[in-house]
């Protein structure tokens, strides 16, 4: 946002920042109690106990948003693993993967199928960011009883999951060889908050939590991610809120003439050559959106206001 | 905390923990802003700034606590090193450099001087927990020109510097092979928000960086940190009450018996056959302190409220 806002010389402030895939109304976090921020942080203070009722999982740990355990598992990984992912996707866990010295193989939708019987890893990110391939969890599990066999990992990273919670693997852990990834920071709206779960057996946890050492996930962090955890009201009107966004949308980019190729409620995904002129016409605007170059392609998050909304149909129209 | 509580009988909230350092009144936290939770944090958001002018300090790196730093630096010290560190002391350091399988070797305090010439890594922390031993700027830089000049590093620990900032190393920073941990766990009482920082020459802070990742530092503790930084009547008038409050503390344990054999503002050292019995006989009272074995000692944090103090004296009269 910085980088753009001086590039295009519009102050941060007055851009309508589209370029990541965070609920814009997130969590509405209340007053801190003073001892979150004063005391250590304390393990099983509740936030825990809110995490396993929320995600229908017994083994979990909590720990500073899924970058903390996506930067972790590579290390936790002793020989130099064969390491599949899917291309494109979140690119941090290929970048985690190599600087752990592993060997990254790039991977096509259509290669997924064929390749767990070759690989040591296995990372997805369900629904796929930015394409929001959605991955049904029997063709997973399949996937990773293949792995398992061999004492193969299937990493599943599901930030964007909780709008549809069905589709999770949460409720198949713990499984040796299975760790799913789920974070605060897009449905929650908390990315600033940084708390994100692994989900798999105690052993890798305890392994997991050695590396990261003790108080990772800092005492507010902990207080906010267990209020937004147990609001179920707040999750289902949220739910249905988002659902909704999503649809809306879509259906602005395709009167727009840009026909998403795929989109969960959080974000869309648009293929179109045009990619790179599109995105700087709407820049020009201060309107960010992410641009990926392979394939060219541009990733819509969910405006806020109304008056955002407006905004961004008046900008794609300019553009 | 909740290992005593279950252990004695007593709700957590009933106890008057001393077991830390901290400053029980501690910096006041106002309402976060709400973007702090929602969106990711970005870099140079104005904390660096705050710390550079009040650490004096042109290179620096926040990171999640000193914790964080006490992780990473033995991961990037390549090679089998050769560590010293001064026993008794703050054991995570001997802890993260064992764990990273290094070899550390125990030395007294008397030991410290002919050590640099042998070592391959010096970690020190001044002043020392909990013996409250200060080391001067200008014995500390001798020892680095002996470690530096043959690759090696000095690391200090200042987390209980900031009541004696003439004291501190940093404004010798940066140095190769100088190290330099702050935090503001301590004296800004702010030890759940878990941040502290790095002061190294800027190609080590980017080797840590890269090691721990992006967004490492929640925005809110980002938020925080930086007002309580800039904060300069409060930090003054802060620093001289902990060295009254010190100071009361030290006359307090005096006057039961129990004459510190070191302190800092923010706690006293008893050295004492008795540590256990009185331990104990406190815990009795929901009076928490902090036990060391080697040599059989107590560690005093300091009472917050008028109440507690009192509570304090009469605790100790019954001990």
């Amino acid at each position: 946002m910085r980088a753009a806002a001086a590039h295009y010389g519009i102050p941060a402030p007055q851009w309508l920042d589209l370029s990541t895939g965070i609920n814009p109304q997130g969590y509405p976090v209340g007053p801190v109690p003073a001892g979150a921020w004063q005391r250590l942080p304390e393990d099983e203070d509740g936030l825990e106990a809110a995490a396993r009722a929320y995600y229908g999982a017994e083994s979990l740990l909590p720990v500073a948003g899924s970058q903390a355990a996506i930067q972790a598992l590579p290390r936790l990984r002793g020989k130099r693993a064969r390491v599949g992912v899917l291309e494109p996707s979140y690119n941090e866990h290929a970048r985690a993967w190599r600087a752990a010295g592993h060997e990254v193989v790039e991977l096509t939708e259509d290669e997924l199928a064929g390749a767990a019987a070759t690989l040591d890893v296995l990372v997805l990110v369900n629904p796929n960011n930015p394409t929001a391939v959605y991955l049904d969890p029997e063709t997973l599990l399949d996937w990773h009883r293949m792995l398992a066999a061999r004492g193969g990992w299937l990493v599943v990273d599901e930030a964007f999951m909780d709008t549809t919670p069905e589709q999770s693997l949460a409720g198949y852990t713990p499984r040796e060889g299975l760790f799913v990834l789920r974070s605060l920071g897009k449905f929650f709206g908390l990315a600033g908050a940084r708390v994100g779960f692994v989900l798999a057996p105690d052993g890798w946890l305890r392994r997991i939590a050695e590396l990261l050492g003790p108080w990772s996930v800092p005492g507010p962090a902990r207080w906010v991610a267990q209020q937004a955890l147990e609001d179920r009201a707040w999750q289902t009107q949220t739910r249905r809120r988002l659902q909704e966004a999503g649809r809306r949308l879509e259906t602005l980019l395709r009167d727009a003439g840009l026909p998403p190729a795929g989109g969960t409620p959080l974000f869309q995904w648009c293929r179109t050559e045009r990619a790179q002129v599109i995105q700087d016409a709407l820049a020009r605007q201060g309107i960010l959106v992410r641009r990926f170059d392979r394939p060219a392609s541009l990733r819509f998050g969910l405006p806020g206001s109304e008056a955002e909304w407006q905004r961004l149909e008046t900008g794609l129209q300019q553009a």
